[in-house]
């Protein structure tokens, strides 16, 4: 099912072309640093990994790490990695590949001018105007699954909300059996752990009709990996990197930089620190297994150094973006960002926050757009409205990759000579022709003029997008999975309830 | 004044750069037509003009087409334009000039680079928070004025509100007077005949203190001319075109193509009329007076087909931006393209529809963008709200034109080796020399925690901007002036309403 506007009838001869599953960038990749400051910036990250270190908190990674030459310091667990041994890793790192969905059309790819939106994830709380603000559930985690599932420019599940309603022992269940029910695009899982790793994997296997042996040849799910800036990498995070790797899955090795914070106050020092930091984890993940399926992340955005507060789609965040897809570039690695916004509402902060961030994440090349729509308060919140607002975005972005037609027939010479001066085309025939299928039909945009709109009751886009997302979950259709899956899916969670399920490490 | 942000207190070693009054557009010009479409719909729009003609309204303009060889029928005022008389029009534009405000800094170059903001103009009606929409009034004129002033990264005025409180005859004396007391920028000018245009022509003079003579030989204010499409050009803007010519100033030619109203369905289309009917104004222009300012104009968005109702910010009204900047380039000349939201109020829509528009006219490589924050209802209304809103993208994008720092001690090297694992570089002297300087202070997105915005009021961004608004005006200084404008200006007026003003032509 896809959900592109109201009452679309668009005739066969004149469709609209645009693919929205299936997206490449249109626009050349933008340069906010030379050339040269990239080069530097590399080499510095470079030596911070040699001179400086990184602490790394599980001893089976500093194994690895050790095993492959780096310098560990076994009592304060830092380890120092020689530029050799990042060169290897990335040499091994794949530049492209393909990760497999519930159907052949969600399958994506993740490489060169790929385009991927992800909603916001991560939040401890989900948001709506009907509800109001509570902590996140099982029950709100499937319904934006839901939201998710229904429009086709969301290419990648996210984590929306954290069901905190769900013991943390059970709680990778509920979520990746929702995603395998509820959804066929491709699930995203947290690293909690080998035992929760290894279960998921488990679950998208029997999910996908495949065995474990045949699953670990391909990827069918991501995974986030976020580093604990400045410098070190956490137990769950270090056993993930080498989890994912082992199983051939999608690392997305995100430092989450704020400028000022917990990385330096100008942009391009942050830049070094999150390139420092991405780089060790990919060397990680690419000894586990070499040639495992790995994307450069990037966060990068600032805090307000008066309260300390983080901020988003700010000018630095964009620089940030920009600057980090030409590092992704100088590796050739798939690269991953991040959009969002730090407002409290769907207002017009919100709108334009994440909007800005979303450019530079377009502009600045990325493959992989994560928090793109549904993002509040820094990733507080996630908003039902938000998503459908910000969707609004990425279906005119999606629009924008299918180049307009120019034939000569839409040249419209012919109409242009059969409407006379001070005329209007809304008659002509080369209209007639096309005008269903003609222009992008809004999904939430209110194109009323003020007097019908005032006297509807002045409702505005938030608002609109109420309905919006109560329709969608009313209309939604489960996609027809195999018969017995979730009869399986139902067995297998029972089972491992029942031998005390798998709590997250830490 | 330059409002930036709130208790920005930048030291002198680490202040920012940005120059918000001199902007360069760091952006790679996109391209969405291949360069032989764009050579196609050229060919096409050379084709309409000779082959299909033009109705040229005013008889002086059809005979300066008819003294340059093109063929005027005068029973159907209708005028053909051979391609040899558009060429030679084309090498008489200038590819950049410089147009005078009150002040050197107010100065701008319209050339290729230069990336220039207005505000939202041509509104019939204002509206706030605090007073509602209403009719323009002087008032209201004078105080968006005032708002559009305090602002560096406003570069040229707008005609914000219609002040429909003064008598059409007397209304330029009003307006013109306005601006040349309240702001030190380049008024905008309306072309409402040729007596009114040479009042207001005296009147600018009058105020930069040169003499007629002198004042012809640089351009010191812009005017828009939108032909009325299809095929149209009627009796003021006609007058305005060679008025405007002859006297030097800035003409801004400007086809208002809605695609499937006044344009063909499709978006190529559209640019083949619009470049049509640009054309025939910048011939007219330069065959009035060769070598005069004119801007190549676009305001390409589509209509809603079920309702006929303008869109904005759409993906259509992306791509013939984008594709009109392709033939600005093609032409050689300085370009200007329009934002805008059809939006009824400040909401998600509104702010999401301009941004997208901006970004249209920014990877199109636009040099003035008009309508570039206040916009609402496809051009009905001026907010001041959305004014407030739209200017925080606006200043978001002027901190782009400034390059990240990158030098050796931006990377923050020693910053990073001073900062162990796990810590934060809040007190780290790299962070202390430069906290104050380092990131964009918003002037109205708020980054407080959800508890804290809730405790204040869940005030959105909308409402935060009627403060904003207000603070401004209260704080509000008029430039210096030299001695004596003030009363010279009222004396002109004065002896201009005695003689009976000057009456728009129609």
């Amino acid at each position: 099912m896809t959900h592109r506007g109201r009452n679309r009838d668009t005739g066969p001869s004149h469709a609209r072309a645009a693919d929205y599953a299936h997206l490449t960038n249109p626009f050349t990749p933008q340069k906010l640093f030379s050339d040269d400051r990239i080069d530097a910036i590399h080499r510095a990250a470079l030596d911070i990994l040699e001179r400086l270190g990184m602490r790394v908190l599980l001893p089976e990674a500093r194994q690895i790490y050790a095993d492959a030459g780096a310098f560990v310091d076994e009592e304060t667990a830092m380890v120092h990695i020689g530029r050799d041994i990042v060169a290897a890793a990335l040499s091994s790192a794949p530049k492209s590949f393909v990760v497999r969905g519930g159907v052949p059309k969600r399958d994506v790819v993740i490489g060169p001018g790929a385009l991927l939106f992800k909603p916001g994830s991560g939040c401890p709380n989900v948001t709506d105007l009907e509800r109001g603000r509570r902590p996140g559930t099982i029950a709100a985690y499937e319904e934006t699954l839901k939201l998710a599932q229904s429009f086709d420019v969301i290419h990648l599940n996210g984590a929306s909300a954290e069901p905190q309603d769900v013991p943390v022992h059970l709680r990778h269940y509920a979520t990746t059996k929702a995603q395998l029910l509820l959804t066929d695009k491709v699930p995203s899982i947290y690293a909690r752990g080998t035992k929760q790793s290894w279960q998921n994997f488990a679950m998208i296997a029997l999910a996908r009709g495949v065995s474990i042996e045949d699953f670990v040849d391909q990827a069918w799910c991501t995974t986030v990996i976020n580093t604990n800036s400045p410098r070190q990498i956490d137990i769950p995070m270090g056993q993930g990197l080498i989890d994912f790797a082992k199983a051939g899955q999608v690392l997305i090795i995100t430092p989450f930089c704020l400028s000022g914070a917990m990385a330096p106050v100008t942009v391009a020092g942050a830049m070094v620190l999150q390139h420092a930091e991405a780089l060790a984890g990919i060397t990680l993940a690419q000894l586990a297994r070499a040639g495992s399926p790995v994307v450069y992340g990037s966060f990068l955005s600032n805090v307000d150094m008066k309260s300390g507060a983080p901020a988003m789609g700010t000018p630095e965040h964009f620089q940030g973006t920009v600057g980090s897809g030409q590092l992704a570039r100088y590796l050739g690695l798939p690269w991953r960002s991040g959009g969002g916004s730090a407002a409290n509402s769907g207002d017009a902060q919100a709108a334009n926050e994440n909007q800005f961030a979303l450019w530079g994440s377009i502009l600045g090349g990325a493959n992989v757009i994560i928090h793109a729509a549904g993002w509040l308060e820094s990733g507080l919140s996630f908003s039902y409205e938000k998503f459908i607002t910000d969707l609004e975005v990425l279906q005119s972005v999606a629009e924008l990759c299918t180049p307009p037609v120019q034939d000569d027939a839409a040249l419209a010479m012919d109409a242009i000579a059969e409407v006379q001066p001070g005329g209007h085309f809304f008659g002509a025939a080369h209209t007639m022709e096309r005008y269903r299928g003609a222009f992008y039909a809004p999904l939430n945009a209110d194109l009323s003029n003020f007097g019908q709109w005032s006297d509807a009751g002045s409702i505005t886009a938030t608002q609109r997008a109420t309905s919006v997302w109560k329709r969608v979950l009313a209309d939604f259709e489960a996609p027809v999975v195999r018969a017995g899956l979730a009869e399986a899916l139902e067995d297998y969670v029972a089972h491992g309830t029942e031998a005390g399920g798998a709590p997250p490490v830490s």
